[in-house]
């Protein structure tokens, strides 16, 4: 049996998702059919409200509905600490731990060459602006431990080598509860060059 | 950081579908909330399509987009075998080996009664009305082998009892490359009562 043409465009949309396959995105769409009608609309209409409400912070280029963020709004948050990651899901990520009470900066990917992607594609610019603009002491940059992550944490380290701001590198180690005999020889080199002195 | 209103309403939706937790959900709506336009936009369409354009087949409660499901309506199939089935999918399943020609009867459900779920509620009355009117030789049962498929399906033969077609039930055994040391012992009792002579 051929699945009917709505069907099989909604099982074609769902497996465009992340991590999403045929398999799955077929039990979806067998639910979505199935279930009440409420929760198929409201699904449906969510999708749209977030395409719709959802902007970037104007400072920090995080997701919000206002102008600026919760983040950038807030007087609790330091600004004069700024946190230097990827995307907005990294901005959850270290929210989540709770501990760090200064701001972000999203830059919205990091540098590819082979996907095309250098500094202009990102909000670099908007970051050097900002920086420009004083009142920011340290520059965090935590890009991911990638590849193209390291590169764009270089390079911005290199545009900010004449700025008197503070610039550093979240540190790479050896992960905790780890085992140091299955750990690979880079994750090694990285926990010995990060040490720090225990008394 | 508290998540923007419509992305947490996004979240909350995603996270209602099946197989899908809060740490999904939330990476599938950061997904949507930056992918292309278009694609946002077709998940939306195609969740709404789905909900107006697909129906039950009259004959057999199987989805459809027509009166009649495509093998309701098909000229080579052989509509003196029914398989009784409990959901869409499982027609799916069944029409994925490719070689059942009859037809099929969609239960939409299988009798629970701790949810409530008896006869009434499934398209039995539907099943016993389709035989009765003739043309059916042989109606294969095949609700899951749980106890709730297996109570229908019990239910159904004692429903037929009296009728002229022939009442059979798909085979409950041990699976095609598993261990008789690991099976369990309901695994085993099936396998030898529904065991076959070989010559």
């Amino acid at each position: 049996m051929e699945l009917q043409a709505p069907m099989q465009q909604l099982v074609h949309c769902l497996a465009g998702l992340p991590g999403i396959g045929e398999k799955t995105a077929t039990r979806l769409a067998l639910f979505l059919v199935n279930c009440p009608a409420e929760q198929a609309r409201d699904l449906a209409g969510a999708i749209a409200q977030v395409r719709e409400r959802i902007r970037l912070c104007s400072l920090c280029y995080n997701y919000t509905e206002q102008e600026l963020c919760a983040i950038c709004a807030s007087a609790a948050r330091d600004r004069r600490t700024v946190c230097v990651v990827e995307t907005p899901g990294d901005v959850m990520s270290f929210e989540r731990i709770g501990g760090y009470s200064g701001c972000y900066h999203v830059l919205h990917g990091s540098i590819s060459p082979l996907d095309g992607i250098g500094p202009e594609q990102l909000r670099i610019r908007e970051l050097l602006e900002r920086i420009s603009q004083g009142g920011i002491e340290e520059v965090i940059l935590a890009t991911n431990p990638t590849m193209n992550g390291n590169a764009t944490a270089v390079y911005l380290a290199g545009r900010l080598q004449t700025s008197a701001v503070r610039v550093t590198r979240i540190a790479q180690g050896i992960q905790p509860g780890a085992d140091i005999g299955y750990a690979d020889q880079t994750t090694l080199k990285n926990a010995l060059e990060w040490r720090r002195s225990m008394k």
